[in-house]
This record gives structure tokens, sequence and C-alpha cells, in this order.
């Protein structure tokens, strides 16, 4: 399809990359029902390894086989499927070409004790490259103190990815011994995840909402003496927005778990007048039957649209 | 031989791998008496290793000699032997070609205290590439708080091997600080640990037989919920199975202990009758004298066939 | 601009650099108001990362975009302008050539609970090379248990550096176990950070004003054996800047907190009299209205020009 | 000299090594006294490093000079001289191809408290090459928690000696913290050890001579079950060579603390009739006079030959 | 200058270094007052690194520049000059040839609170070359439980060195948890720590001078038995001297702390009866008036030639 001037604008925004990672980032902007828009919906499938097979699929076993996942990605109009290393080698093959793909390239699981938060490195951006994706993915947790190890190997993979033509999405995670269970989710620490993941370089950017909780006293300090609002999750959206480079950095936020149809569309009506650039939606997408998970996803990528 | 339908179904769940790759796959499914059927015996023989020599070959003293146990897989009609490195360097120039060899790249022995389980690397792919081997195996401990050590490593020998056209065998074998003694055969721990092997990349993953245990909370819960069924061993084989792609991953059980002829086959018929795709069978093999074992495999071998 | 005889100086005190140093070198110091004057001021901007966004560019929201730091860098006839690598690369394909800029390496967020100080690396010398930076920047802890690490990840970033022709900027900022609050400031700690900074090789050093206090017994002797004067901030500066190999290393002064005007225009007069090669100013310079900023520095630059 | 059939035989156990490595195992086995015998006496001499100079040379000064050694290990008809890089260095060039050279690759000292036993590595695979050596030494400490950073150092130098063509020669000594004191030199932990030298892919291995104990319970039962004899130095000779594949793996003894000749010849006796490939003969043979050393080694080459 | 007699004796001790490398021991040998004798004078200043600028220089303030160390170490005939890179980088370009160099490789500094104590790596070899030095210089800390990652380190740095044609200089230092005090200095500590640099491979070895205490007990009972003499400095000499290699590897002795003129001519006296090759004079040389440094140089110089 034909450049929109939304896209264009959204592209210059990352002046300093080379015509292969803007080429993947056009891509990215210019696939599936909000093509052309400058919003994204993205399928994320990283959960049997994150939460264990049986929570992740049994709601809806047919979710079992990988090849369910990219197939309801490409039917719902996502605008990228996202998954780990084997989930898509399972179909990069057979489905290449028909979805832009995003390499998730670490993952957690649920049954070791860890002592400060930090996924395993379970992917490379020669990975990502063989199998045709379009950008990496890459979790970490701010407020974890193992911090300087994933910041690390997010720059390598990052300088690596943008050399060879991909984009990076960084997951931005907040947990670990410097955050209290509440300020995992409150506005100033999102805010500063945010912050945080532009400065690594990151073009994409996925948060979890907000809630209405500051965590830092410093922060806390300004916010009150210059007014920042932050009552509703469309004005926490907003600071969230504006903390990724003045929303100058494309910023999505995560679904979490499974919810009713009103509650998912409640949320994403309050983050996409906040600014949100889109959502990655995954539970609530393929733990529903596929008829209503298809319904579903198409009144998200509505309100987006309609934002 | 010719290629059969089964053969050319199961290459078709990898439509990302080179044709290296899956020519070493074929060849694995493609060697003795199962060739064709899709189902596979391996003979894997690193106890001397991990047990001490004494526990391992005494039983039966013609195994202290590395010959004794490539030469028992042959003539079994296995599809594959599998050792670590001085194991199969002492045979690999002698029996070049008379089957598919899978080098073990990780090993333990029981004379160190370690604080979380982890095993040194001891070979490497290029080593499996040198003895002519069709495959690497790899052990990973679910469970253990070195978990990131061993998955990287994982992964990082995965991708060479895949490059250089191997396939990739992965044990594994959930134990430590995350997980109780009677976890990590837990039939949810199993699922779960198959699905981890199964999204790190793996073309064949080896399990144990799956307890009727349930371990972590949240995946009781959605057992209790769904009605998972998991009181016969086929009914959990079953959710194990199912767990590695909806069974389009290659799916292994080993056999443990030695024990009677009776106790091993009638567990082999329920891992058989619940979708596995074989069994690895070590100590029930070598430790019993070679004629008894050579029966005893025939045995196995039929009841997989006729699965 | 033709060189001067004062820049022709400085530069005699690299006689082991190469001639791409060297010319980066002479852009630093051929840049903005004080060209040719020996002198430098710097607007660094990486406090987003350092203490998180709302904290740093709430009181001037402007500043919430990168466009608006390089612009007024640039406005303000700063020498120089020093960010993180995301903060960078939103900027320097669309400025590109039209201010020396200074790739931060390393940084640190407060969310984590890290046990010594230490920040993370988060760009590269290539990064530094392909933004078209003439300059590195890199932050060590003396005093922190980590020391090693920081030492010889700047070593290696270093020679690399000095490799590619690019200069080295050190920010030398004591703080750690070895050390008390009070003597991350001590005029002694300043001036051993600064030999330390100068001895690793480091064509420029950054340490804060040092204060009234010495930290060290050892050092202490020393002071009154010598009757060492360090009563005034100039007397403090004066040894700081012997301390960088007599003077013969460009050493400047960072600003700290936002502070009245009469607070810092006093400060830079300490500093300039004390021999300080100039100063590097960011939140004294961005968080005040731009007007205000653009004023202020013009008194900054005038100060040392005229010291 | 023309090849035996025994040195044929010997070098048919090792059918996956290329020619070069088996050009020097021929090399350690054609050279001295025992030339084509298949059996070995090998000069070590790394105890200044291993114990300080004091202890190891002042019994007789002389050995304080390097050039004493390998003439020693010249005159006396050994099949190899081994040491570390410093004292191998000061010789190489001088007597160049007068005896196979062993480079011992790590070392450890007495002056340090290290946690869990390890040595550093002090040489490597390239030095061996360039100072014309037949083999490299490494030391692993079966039993201690640094057991895995062992292992996969000597993995590493292994491949990369296979590789140029060099001999691997595994110090396997038993220690640290999952080992009694007692327990580092049972019978069950030294075949143990030899077995897991033989599994790493080492050429020829070295352990001290076992002694009358059993240490782990699971081992003891075995021994029991089936009547395992080691009450003579013998029989646990014969379990330790049998333990390394069945004695296709060459094993050779050390002789530990100085001793009188009788000692020193009563144990050989023992060794020997066991099916020791030979000694590794230090501290007995450089800490007498020359002239008594000679003696005593040509005593000891003797019982080897005629065994 | 035309070799001598006793520099091609002492060449003749290294028979294994390629020509680069003599030749740089060559020119180490052949510069300045005691060229030719075998014995060497060198100046060492890393002590603004190690103890901070102000204890190092302040007693001369003219030793604040770099410039002054070199200029000295030429004109009282030295044989050559150490320092870190920082330092030498500052002079090297401008007296490039005039004297030979050597760069020390790590440094420590006094502000941090570091477990055990390991100098950081602040140089390369690569750092060397570029900057015409001879040699390289590494300080060890024998007794340290951080010996390993020091003696691989070291290893690493000498294997380059070497093949790139550079003499290597070993500081070696004992102290660390497996020391007490005074056994940091002890004789038979001393002769231990000499004769590990030897076995690491340096080529010229640094220690302290021997003081009259014997630290480990095994050490303690051979002296006795042996009837070591060590009762007077040239006896301790002798015995450290005797412990590199018999006296085939150089080493010199450092001179601590500032001491009036007489007692550092004693000690010397001392060091030069017992054999050894020189001294490494660093604050009792520049922390004196430059005309008093000279005459006492010059004096040192005479001790060492005429014994």
């Amino acid at each position: 399809m034909a450049i929109t001037d939304r896209v264009r604008e959204i592209l210059s925004w990352y002046p300093s990359d080379n015509p292969g990672t803007l080429a993947n980032l056009y891509r990215l902007l210019s696939t599936g029902t909000l093509a052309g828009t400058g919003k994204l919906v993205i399928l994320p499938v990283d959960q049997g390894f994150e939460h264990g097979p049986v929570r992740t699929y049994q709601p809806n076993p047919a979710t079992y086989d990988p090849e369910y996942h990219i197939q309801l990605a490409i039917d719902s109009g996502c605008n990228a499927y996202a998954a780990p290393l084997g989930q898509l080698e399972a179909v990069a093959g057979k489905f290449a070409g028909q979805i832009p793909l995003i390499l998730k390239l670490n993952n957690s699981d649920t049954l070791a004790k860890i002592d400060q938060p930090i996924s395993a490195l379970t992917g490379s951006v020669d990975d990502a490259i063989r199998l045709g994706c379009s950008a990496i993915g890459y979790t970490i947790y701010p407020g974890s103190s193992a911090r300087n190890r994933m910041y690390e190997d997010l720059r390598a993979l990052t300088a690596e990815a943008k050399q060879k033509g991909l984009v990076v999405v960084t997951w931005a995670y907040p947990r670990g011994a410097g955050l209290s269970k509440e300020g995992e989710t409150a506005v100033d620490v999102a805010a500063y995840a945010a912050q945080i993941a532009a400065q690594l370089g990151s073009h994409i950017i996925k948060v979890k909402p907000p809630k209405a909780h500051l965590e830092q006293q410093e922060a806390k300090k300004v916010f009150e003496k210059y007014a920042v609002p932050w009552a509703t999750l469309e004005e926490r959206t907003r600071h969230v927005v504006q903390s990724a480079f003045a929303g100058k950095r494309i910023i999505i936020f995560s679904g979490g778990e499974a919810k009713s149809n009103d509650e998912v569309l409640e949320e994403v009506r309050g983050l996409a007048k906040g600014g949100a650039f889109g959502s990655i939606m995954g539970r609530n997408a393929f733990q529903r039957p596929r008829e209503e998970a298809l319904v579903l996803l198409r009144e998200v990528m509505a309100i987006f649209k309609n934002a």
C-alpha cells in the first residue's frame, strides 16, 4: 500500500536508522486492519513458556498447536505476530511472508526460584533473520538487581538488530528488589520504564497499563509540585506516552490476564484516549473461542482506528 | 529406504529447518527395527559419567568396554546410540556409519556438591560433526536456579547445530530449588518441561514418564477446572505429548532404573497408548545379559510398532 | 576556524594520539562561543535515564522531546552535546554535523537496588561512529567495590575509541562502600578520581566541584604536612586540576542540582579562577525556560572566556 | 623404531583421532627405556609451583635449575617430561627434540585460601605447539564444587589439542566439598575419576594409587553385591584400570611424597600387577641424588617392562 | 653498543623466546649507566594511581607533571621507565625512543573496599606496541583468593606479549586471605612468589626485599632441616634469587617507602651482595629534589655495577 502521512511522520522520528530497519518498521505499520493508521495490534504468544502449557492452552485446546496462533493473527488483521523461537520455527517456513513476525529473544518460566528476575536468552538476531522476522522482542525488568545484565544484553542485541535491518520491540516490565508489588504498575514507574526503553534505543515499547499509584517519593513530589494529572487511565497513559520521547516512540500496552469483553474494551478505550499507539493482546485473544476472538480483536482495532 | 507417509508428515512439522537437519532427522527415523514408523527406540549410555563406573557397568562387566554398547544398539535394531564424548570417540572411527549417533554435550557426576543442579559442558557441536553424529543431546534441569545458564548454553548449541545440519535432542529433567522431590516427575511439571524444550527449538524431547502428582497450584486449578484426565500413565502421557506443540514435536520417554521385564513392558504399553514416539532405554538394556536385552528391546519395539 | 595558540598547546599534551582523535578534540575546542579559547561548556542530558522522566523533564515539559536539547545546545553556543544512545539516535540523523556529539556509553537508573554502584553499558564505540559523534562518555565510580569491572570496561572502550579516532570523556564520580557520603565530594577524593581518570587514558575528565572535606587519613596528613591550601573552591579546584597531570588534561566540572542563577555563577567563578577548563551543565540549563537558559549559559561562557 | 604390535594395539583404541595426535601418542610410547612396550614412566616437575621452591628443590639444590630435570628425564630413559610453562620455556629451545614434552596447562599454589579447589590456567595449547610439545596436561579435581569450570576448560583445551595433533593427559585428583579426606584416594572414587577423565576424551589418565577405602554408599553396595575384589593394591588397580574403558585408555599412577626405595618399588609392583600402564614419578626421582635416582628409575622401568 | 658476554649469557637463559622479545630484553640490558653489566635500575611511577596524587606528588610538586618522570629516568641513566597507560601516553609521543618503556597493565587504588586484592586491567599489549614500549608490567598478588583470575589474565597477556616481541615484567607482591601481614614479606613467601612468577613465564620478576620471617610451617621445616641461611638480607636475597630458576631469571627488588639515603644504600648493598639483578626505585627517587635523586640513583647504580 502507498505510505500514509502518519506513517511517514512516525518514520521521521527514527532519523538514525538504516533503510532496512525503516522498511521493517514500515511493514509493521502497513499490515492488517490498522495498516497506515500509525496504530498497531499485535498478537503475542509466549505464555506457554512463561506460565506453562496447561494454564495457557487448556481454555482453548486448539491452541496447543502453534499453527493456531499465527492463523488467528493473520485472520484477525493484526499487524504482527510475536513468539519465542520454537513457536515461530514451527510455523515460519509454512506461513512465510503472510504476516510480520517478532521473535521474542528471552523468556522465563515459573518452575525455578531465581533470586532476582531475569529471563534467559532463548533466541538470537540471526535466528530472527533466518526465520524472516521483521523485529526482535526482548523483556527487561527495571527494578531488578540483575538490571545491568539485561540492559547490556539488550544493548548488544539492539546494535546487531539495527545493523541487520530489524526493528527492536522492548517489553518493559518493572519488577525486582527495588520495587514494591504495587510499584510494578505504578504510573511513575511505568513512565520511567518507558523512558529507559527509549534511551536504550528501542523502536517500539511495550508496557502494562499504568495504575493509580505513585511509587518513588522523589517522583511523587514532582507530580504534586507540577500537578501532573494521573487520576484516570487516559491521563496516566498520556504521561507514559509523553515519557517515551514526547510520544515520538511507538508505545503499546499489554492486556494482561483474561477478562470479559467489556473490561477489555473499557481499558482499550482509556489507553486509546491517552494516546497509546495500540495493544499487544495475547490471552484475551487466543483463550477465547476463535470466533469470539475475531470479534473482540475487530472491536479493539476499531477503537484505535477511531482514536 | 523409501520415505513413508508418516515420516513425511513428521518432517513437515519442522518447516524452518535446513535440508541437512531434515536429512539427519530422516536418518534417525529410517534406521533399525522401527524405521519408517515414526517411532524410535534409542540406546543412551552416559551413566558411567552420571553415576560412576561400578554402579553402571558391574552388573554386566562386558559393558566396561565402550564397544559393547554401540554393538548392542546396532544388533538390537535401535534407531540411534547416544553417549558422551569419550565414549563415542572410542568407537566412532571403527563403527562409522553403522548407526546414527547422538553426542551428549553435557554431563554431571555424583562426586561434587553443587549448589543448584547444572551439568558441565563436555562436548561441542564441532565434536559431533567430527565424529559423524546425526544429533546433539543436551540436558536441561527446569526448576534449577541455574536455569538461565543452561537455557542459554542450549540456545547457542542449538543455533550452531541447526546451522550445521544436526538434530537437537533435549533431555528435559526438572529438578532444583523451585520443585519438591515429588514435583520432579509430576505430570504438570513434565508437561511444562516438554513445552520449554519445544519453545527452545528442540527437535526431539526426552522426559521421564509422568507420575500421578500435580505440583504447581496454578496448574492444578486448571486441571480441575477443565477436568483434564491424569489418573493413568496413558492419560498423563497424552497430556505431555500434547504439551509438545500438540504432538508435533517428537517426544520420547526414558526408562529409569533397572526393572523387571514385566515392569518395563507395562510402562512402555502405557506410554505407547498415550502417544509417546518411543523410548530411550539405557540401564534396562545394557545391565541385562546381552541376549536378554535383545529380547526385551525387541518386545519394546513391537509395542511401539503396533501402537 | 584557524587554530589558536591555546588549542595548539592543549593538543600538544596528547602526543600519543592519532590524527583522528586529535581532529575530534580540535572540533570540541573549536565549536561554539568558546571556540579557540581552550575552554568548554557542554550540555549533557542523561537525567531522564538516571533520575526518571518526571523529575527531569516536568519542570520544562518541552524537554520531554529529545529535539529540544540539541537545539538548545546549538543555540546557546555550547561546545558539545552529550546524551545516551536513544536520546542521540532520536536526533543525530536530523541534526547531523551541527554540533559535536558525545555518546554516553553507560547509564544507571534509580529503580533497582544494586549492591555496589555500577552503571550498565548502554552503547558502544561503533554506535558513536555510526551516529557521527566526536567522543564517547563513560562514568566510573571510584570507591565502588565494582571498580575493576568499570575500569576494565572503560579500558577496552578507550582503546577502541582511540583506534577509531574518537575522544574519551570520563565522568569520575566517587561513590561506594569505600567512601563516606561526605567523602564522595571531598577534595582529596575528587583529586584522586581525576588522577585515576587521567591514568586510565581519558582525554577529558568530568568531576563534581570539590567540597571542603578531606576523606582519607593518609591524604589529610600530606595536605597538612605540605600546607596544601583547600579552604576556597578556587584552591580546591586548583588542586584537582593539578592532579590531572599538572593541568595537562582537560578537566571540567558538573553543575549538579538546579540552583538559582546567582548560585550557579558564583560556583562557576570559583571553578574558573581555580583553572577549570569549563562546565558541563545539564539541569541548570534545560530545566529553566529556554530564554533564561540561553542568558545563563551566555554568562557562564563569559566567565570562562575571561578567566 | 619400528612400531610394535602392542603399540599398534594401543593406537587402535583411539580410532577417532587424527594422524597428528596418533603420531604424538606413538612418540610417547616409542621413547626411552620402555619404548615399544606400551608402558610409560614420565618425569613431572610442577612441585615448585604446587608446593613452593624450598620444599621442592632444597633436598637436592641442583634441582633449582630447570635444566637439571629435563636432563634427568633424558638420561634415565623416561618416555616424557612434564612441567608448567616457565619451566619448559627455560629448556625447550635448548633441548628441542631430545624427549617428548608435556605442557602442564594449569597449576595451583599453597599461598592462597581458595574456597573450592581449582587450579589456574597457566598455559595454552598454542604454547604447547610453540614449544614443540607432544601433549598437554591438565588437572581436574572431581569432587570440587568448581567442577563445571574445570571440566569445561578441559573440554575446550582437549578439542583444540586434538585439532592441533596433540595428546591430552589428564591429572584426575579427586578433592573438594563432595568428598571426605579419606575419600580422595578411595578406590571407588579413583575409579570414578578415571571414568570421568576417559569420558572427557583424555588419551592418558593419571590418578593416585587407590587406597583400601570405599567412599560412596551407592558404590559400596555394588562392590558388595558383586563381590568386586579391592583388598590389595593389585586388585584396586585392576578395578581402576577397568574403569578407564576396560583398560582401553592409558592410565598411569603417580608416586606421591618421597619414600624409601623399597616403598616405591613395592608400590610399583602392585600397580604393575594390577595392569597399570606406568608411573609418573616426580619427587621420588629428583629429590634423590642424581645417581640414586637413575638407579631407582631403572628399577621401576624394569618392573613395568616385565609385568 | 656491542653485546657483552654477560648480556649474551643472560639472553641464553631464554632459549624459547622469539628474536623480537630477545631484542627488547637486550635493549633493557643495554641502556643507561648499567648497560652491558647485566644489572638494571628501573624508575617506576604508578603511585599516583596506587596511593593517590597528593601522597605521591606533593613532596616534590614538579612531579605532578608526567614529563618530569621520564626526563628523570633518562637523565639518571636508568635502564627503563615504567608507568600506567595515561602516564605513558602523556609522554610517549614526545620522548619516543629515548628510553625503553614498560607499560604497567594493571593498577589498583585505595578508594575502594575490595574483598580480596586484585588490580584492574588498565592497559593492553597492543597499547604497549602502539606506544613503542619494550615490555609490559603486571602485578600479581599471590595469597589472594582472586589468584586464579590474576594468573589467568597474566597468562593471556604474557602469551600475547611474547608473540608480539615484548618482554614480560611481573610484580610479585604476596597479599590476601592466605597470608598474615608479616607473611607478605616473609623470605619463604617472597621466594615462592618469585618461583610462581618464573613458572608463569615472566622474563623479569620484581619482588620486595625479603624480611627475616618464615610464614609457612611446611617451608619452615625445610629451612630448618637443611639449614638454609636466612638471617641477613644478603642470605635471604640469595634464596629468593635461587628460587627464580637458580638465578636464571632476572629478578629485581623494589625500594618501598621513602627512606634516608643511608637506609636506601644499606638495603641496596644487601640486595647486591645476595645476587639481585637490580632495583626498581620509585618514591625514593622522584620524591627527592631532582639533584638529590640524580646523586642517589648514581650511587645505587655504582653499587650494582661493582657487585
